[in-house]
């Protein structure tokens, strides 16, 4: 039997969205037309308006509608601060734990030789100019703690001490409420060697 | 921090995908607008294309670009059998099956009293003038064997034989390879129960 070609074009399409294999995008598809055709129209609409209105913001260079988003307008944050991690939704992390009052830059993905990631592609020249600007005092790395957020922190953080900034890199440790029982010995172990005066 | 109000439709939009909760739209929405943004305009222009262009099959009731899709134009088909499935999906799985050469008829879902689903919802009166077109000697229900397939099977098979047809079902049984100590206890009372002759 052939598939009607504009719906298996519509499951072929779906397959560019993460996580989702041949028998996902085959449900999606007849779940939209049977089912839901007023959500496959506002996700058609909200795809090409995204695509149209969305941009990086000159400063941090995460998802802007603005040439500078409404964080890196406020007032009412700390200058000085500058924190940079690996994705928007890192970002969004940090805010939702509302330990930090600076400015972010995001480098929009990490370091990856092996999947051809290089420095460029972490946009290090933007977050050079930008940490140059004269107000910034710390850039606080808070990349992940995997391989290439690793990597990453320590190219950015070499890169940024030579041009006289101070720089730290978020704790490693046990999370609150954590049991020693319970932890990997990778995070026991650097818990012990980052251990702090009490 | 404001995510940008495009960015932000666009993560609800996704969510009218089934499966999709808030954080994988936001991944999806992050993942498509950072790394795949040509990925991103081609679905946005399939979801619009397959919108306009899929409708119904005006003898099978499945999703076809024309009045009536290839499979029933076909003159290979017996159309002394008509299959009764209750989606698109099922249709392509006896297909692929390749153990059945006559014509289809698909539901596009099943009863469920409880979520609203009743006859008209089904297509009855469709599928009584498909089946009373005085080819069809034989209806084949092969809805699934859950409890809402089940009750479609027992009234779409009432009142078809009230037409004068020959109604049969799909068997249960034990799967091909199936071994009786791995298999569930109502499978194998049912491959019982419904046993043949060797």
């Amino acid at each position: 039997m052939k598939t009607p070609s504009s719906l298996g074009e519509l499951v072929e399409a779906l397959r560019c969205l993460p996580g989702v294999g041949p028998k996902s995008a085959q449900r999606m598809a007849y779940h939209l037309l049977q089912r839901d055709q007023q959500g496959a129209r506002r996700l058609a609409d909200a795809l090409s308006l995204a695509l149209e209105r969305i941009r990086h913001c000159e400063k941090c260079n995460s998802f802007a509608e603005e040439a500078v988003c409404a964080l890196c307008q406020s007032p009412r944050r700390d200058a000085s601060l500058l924190c940079v991690v690996e994705t928007p939704g890192d970002l969004l992390m940090m805010e939702q734990a509302q330990c930090f009052q600076g400015l972010y830059f995001v480098l929009m993905g990490s370091l990856s030789p092996l999947d051809g990631i290089g420095p460029r592609d972490i946009h290090l020249d933007h977050l050079i100019r930008r940490a140059a600007d004269g107000m910034v005092r710390e850039v606080i790395l808070a990349t992940n703690f995997t391989v290439e957020g690793e990597a990453t922190a320590h190219y950015v953080g070499e890169l940024l001490r030579t041009k006289g900034l101070k720089v730290t890199r978020i704790a490693r440790g046990l999370p609150v409420g954590g049991e020693l029982e319970h932890v990997d010995s990778g995070t026991l172990a650097q818990a012990v060697i980052e251990r702090r005066e009490a």
